[in-house]
């Protein structure tokens, strides 16, 4: 039995409910460690009738050692085996209780364990929080119970967890053999699909360390397991399914100790599809919603992303048990014509590269294969790997020689049958062959199979040699490009310094609701964000008067600070260029100010630009996430693309200029056919100022919109603006 | 034995070397039939030391019925039994010969072959026109041969056919059994391929028909194959892979038949990433490649495209297997909340929508789930399933009992195991139930599991209540949602007169190389699409002269014929308002026009138009499929977006107005924010006009493109355009 732990660990930086127990000690890594690693079960609850009793117990006698004791009031026998009538009345120290009780039992239960010195639980009953008030009262009373009596729970409405590199497994749904053990690590927020995703990862020959399903996380958290996963030695890449991150901050940080680590984080996040939550008074809400934030703050933190539960196993696999380093630049060895097809088509989806074997390489192709076959990459062995079933492990061999620095790895298509062949040596002779070619090659080597990639025989040969093998070519490859992208975001991310955040600002004077045009653009201004030059008219005559300063073409607008807005109702008039113009204009706005009630605020004149680019830049402090940069083309493009980059602050120049090029638009900034460019310089100061405005004025904002922010080839001004204060 | 066949059948209207063999007869449905239904197999080239022969061998043994002679020179014993030392010593009639022999002798064996009267062959050897000049040579005396002979032969370099339908299998790779019959034809133009595809599809639970691997399609091609498929019978749904459509033509026709037939053809084309082979004088050569082409022409049959081996199963599985029509409105049984967030993201990507539960439905859910659950569409049945197992299965009854019209269809979350339990019986008898309420079902019931659909002890359940179950969540998905678009694009084609096509046009003289802006627009003028009206000056006084007439602002631009980049080269001024504007600009092109020495071909003058939108639309004649109408956002908008849509022609005002829809710059044409919309009717107009004057000049045209088509609010114009022709 785990000794008693000292309090500490890292307290004070997280926001959920669980950070009371971080703050109380207890959350820290050898906590965690202890928490799931017990050598000894009681299961509570425990009947014939239960299909989970009957799994739980299971598990534990197939997968575990240790004691697992068998409780329930009543029953003398259950699976076969004596049972206790009450926690108590075992008289051994239990390492981990496992509630299966029903739920106006659970506290009782709960309570019973703690005075017996049980300092662990799974709670696999619902009926708490997920189920409303009520159920939330009684589950705050469980943690206030484990908090008071220096216990941890995972649950409730969790089904437990299955530890396979150590063989630990309070788990109360069937787990199928073989339970295989390997670099990933898995957790779900979802009980039900822990089941699913175990079987997947079985089908493809995934091995795992853990698997965990947090359940309501009333204490033990998803962010929590990933933070104990990414400092436990035997995980090397992470597996996640989430349905909502409950703590931000804490994320953030067990995220980067993560990619520090050089443990891959790869992420199925549900919820892409729900609408953005917030009203859109600014632009920005409707192209940044929820769910794009949340992939910003992910893509920043380099987790990987992935939309399935294949890509999920498929992609956290190659990152687990790949430790050599992956590029874009990919040699093939494959079995059909048709395969390469596929495969090159994939490749250049995931932006990888298939260059051609260089002349020693081929030239030793040649050699090897028939004379009607015409060696290129992607490398079709040819249908006489059916004559010679060595041809594909010699091209390999051939492969894998080519010159230092040509190709970064090598994809080699081989399926391991599920059905033994009759006499199995020679064919494992050949697995030992490759396994040896593999651990000796100067590329790394990635197999791929066109089937199951585990299962039966297969089993045997991952087993026996250690393989991974990617599941297919359309996983494969989607495992490939994004292990690729995560390593090469990483090296940059942690090469590049941490921006500093930017000096907390006061919220100026009147900072409610919305401010208008005017005094979103003082703000800017006294922010050093370049504005368009304005003056404020109030006639026809002062209007021309002003257009005469500028010289040129002029804008003419209603100002009032009330009419968001002002050119849904024709309250903005462009490219003013001669006198009549300029009256005509001016006299129609007034007239729509007077119908507006805002008669006395006037019209604003300002210059026209021309020939550049028109953006929108906003920050959006989000309320869990913090503020974040949103920018995209502006004006039409806004509606025609919804497309924008988003960006956690604080940011520097270098990810600013990056999310500008990630836009699809980003050639109309380079300027090209005849086009100049923008002031890039000019561009990434304007939003860099932005950026540190929205984020000094922190939770106090809600959105502050620069649209259009203006481009041109050698300045950028903020041509219109919004501010929507959060109270 | 089969018959002999009569000649006929579908003649004339094919364009490859096998519209010989067709013009000959015997490529019709009853010729092609007796091919794929052999009752004796020779196998030419019998050898213990090939796998070739040992897999044809065993598979004709273990799946197929009817004689099967060994056929080698000098082996008396092959694979255990007597072997012939011809084919002439035989004896007896055989239907169908397997050829395996060097690629020298394929040719005698041939001759042999039809002298003793052997009207079938599959010719597995390589080395013929796959490798170069030589061995097409030779591939050319096997077809002369046979279409001399009335033989028809599949191959060379493909491994034969299995047709699982009737049980015969002249095939030369291993069949991992189950070989499972089902409603899917699969044909692959690559030989490895097929090997591949029927282990995924026996891993899937997909039945089929018939897997035929084409090899080098010197008499029956994948086209032939696929028109047999759509006639035959069993077959409800057709599977192909594509490397290139070698017949264009008739895979129209064929595709059209399937259609008709209510078959749908599921195809995974290779080349998506292949760079467009045209040279991009035109513009419309760049964002309109040949894999474009393919793809619209695809989309125009209603022929399904997936990029996946997966997504080709799945999907022919969904569309052979289910009979019913599906729809956009979804309903979900599923198992966890997890998988609810994960289909609910996935059936947003697809279009698909999931309506809540009817008031009646829901109060059937409320009843049946335990009391903490809160059933909505995804309905999650809670982990309460592990206690009941039958919750499931009454929620689905409660679902499918939903007022009419109300669902389209039920996705049913089930994995069946592929391990039996210890007793079976009781999960037999679960699954009876379900089965018999699928089919007494008002809604289509659709099965979807999270592990392999097939393999093991689900496979006894797959064939004895023939279900057939969606493999996972994402590759489930994507089947649904194409199933549902290929029935409402089908329903929308077979409803809509067939566009009659245009009338053939005398290309103009001078009909050579290209034809610049005036020359261009002479001829769309001509042909009654709008054009810009223009006035051709040659000095600055007659420029100010025709601006003074049209009033308003105006474009100047040098006219010469030649200078096909004006643009690029300085040679077009825009919105010249002002005489000083306009006396500047004209100065400086006509020395522009003197440097490029077209001094006194003059300038262009004409009004700017403004407040529309413009767009690029082209007609491209490809070599293999036609004209193609190519329309998008022009001017900077093809640049970024680099979007546009691709029309086979002929085509009616329906199909141009979808085409135009399917743009994301829709919205630009509708108007909105303050901005007018176009005249639709002018702009379909124009589309029509332009399309059936590229039509006409048939394969005397490259390309034809108006850049910029401009569309007004009560207008559309050509404002440029440029001919390309083919000679």
């Amino acid at each position: 039995m785990e000794g008693r732990q000292p309090a500490g660990g890292k307290a004070g930086s997280r926001t959920s409910g669980s950070a009371k127990a971080s703050a109380r000690g207890g959350m820290d890594f050898a906590r965690l460690d202890s928490f799931f690693n017990p050598s000894s079960l009681a299961l509570v609850g425990a009947t014939d009738r239960s299909r989970w009793s009957w799994s739980a117990f299971h598990n534990w006698r197939t997968y575990s050692e240790g004691p697992c004791y068998l409780v329930h009031p009543r029953h003398q026998k259950v699976h076969g085996e004596p049972a206790f009538p009450s926690l108590s009345a075992i008289g051994e120290s239990v390492d981990i209780a496992y509630v299966m009780v029903p739920t106006d039992q659970v506290l009782p239960v709960m309570e019973e364990a703690a005075s017996i010195g049980i300092r662990n639980a799974v709670i696999l009953t619902a009926g708490f929080g997920e189920t409303g008030p009520e159920g939330a009262a009684l589950e705050a009373k469980l943690v206030e119970l484990a908090e008071a009596e220096g216990m941890l729970f995972l649950g409730p409405n969790g089904n437990g967890f299955v530890n396979a590199a150590r063989g630990r497994t309070p788990y109360g749904l069937p787990i199928a053999p073989p339970l295989r053990r390997g670099p990933v690590g898995i957790v779900l927020q979802s009980g039900g699909l822990a089941s699913v995703v175990l079987g997947m990862a079985q089908a493809r020959g995934v091995g795992t360390t853990m698997v965990v399903s947090t359940g309501n996380e009333a204490m033990v958290g998803a962010t929590d397991v990933i933070g104990y996963l990414a400092a436990q030695e035997e995980t090397r890449a992470i597996a996640v399914f989430l349905e909502s991150i409950r703590q931000p901050e804490h994320f953030k940080e067990v995220a980067t100790a993560a990619l520090e680590a050089g443990k891959a984080i790869v992420a199925l996040k549900a919820g892409r599809s729900a609408a953005g939550s917030r009203a859109a008074l600014a632009h920005t809400g409707a192209v940044a919603g929820d769910a794009a934030v949340v992939q910003a703050v992910l893509d920043s933190l380099d987790v990987v992303r992935v939309t399935s539960l294949e890509d999920l196993l498929t992609t956290a696999g190659l990152l687990g048990y790949q430790p050599r380093r992956l590029g874009r630049r990919l040699a093939v060895v494959a079995v059909s014509g048709g395969a390469c097809d596929i495969l090159a088509d994939r490749a250049s989806d995931e932006g990888l590269e298939l260059p051609e074997y260089p002349p020693a390489t081929l030239a030793a192709l040649e050699e090897l294969l028939p004379p009607y076959s015409n060696p290129h990459n992607p490398l079709d062995v040819t249908g006489y790997v059916v004559v010679d079933a060595n041809i594909s492990a010699r091209s390999l061999e051939a492969v894998v020689a080519s010159p230092a620095g040509h190709f970064d790895e090598v994809l080699y298509q081989t399926t391991i049958p599920q059905a033994a062949p009759p006499d199995p040596a020679p064919l494992m002779a050949r697995y030992a062959a490759l396994a040896e070619l593999v651990a000796r090659s100067p590329l790394p080597v990635l197999l791929q199979s066109s089937g199951p990639a585990g299962g039966g025989f297969a089993d045997e040969v991952l087993d026996r040699f250690g393989f991974f093998v990617l599941d297919g070519i359309e996983h494969g490859m989607s495992a490939l490009g994004s292990a690729v992208r995560w390593q090469e975001r990483r090296e940059a991310l942690l090469s590049r310094p941490r921006p500093a955040p930017a000096p907390r600002l006061e919220p100026p004077p009147g900072a409610t609701g919305t401010f208008g045009e005017a005094r979103a653009r003082a703000l800017l201004a006294a922010h050093g964000v370049p504005v368009v030059p304005t003056v404020i008219v109030h006639n026809v005559g002062e209007a021309l008067s002003a257009a005469r300063t500028f010289g040129g073409p002029v804008a003419l607008k209603v100002a009032a600070d009330t009419l968001l807005h002002k050119s849904d109702l024709g309250g903005v008039e462009l490219d003013l260029r001669t006198e009549e113009e300029i009256e005509e204009a001016a006299e129609r706005l007034l007239a729509i100010a007077e119908t507006h009630h805002v008669g006395d605020e006037g019209l604003q004149v300002a210059p026209m630009r021309r020939g550049g680019v028109e953006l929108l830049a906003s920050v959006r402090c989000d309320p869990a996430w913090g503020p974040i940069l949103v920018v995209g083309l502006g004006g039409v493009w806004v509606e025609v693309l919804g497309e924008t980059s988003l960006l956690p602050l604080p940011s520097g120049r270098v990810e600013i200029e990056d999310a500008l090029r990630s836009l699809r638009g980003y050639q109309l900034l380079e300027g090209g056919r005849g086009r100049p460019g923008v002031d890039m310089e000019a561009l990434i100061d304007s939003l860099t100022g932005i950026a540190r405005l929205g984020e000094g004025l922190g939770d106090a904002l809600d959105t502050l919109e620069v649209n259009p922010l203006w481009a041109g080839p050698s300045s950028c001004e903020a041509l219109d603006a919004l501010v929507v204060w959060a109270r």
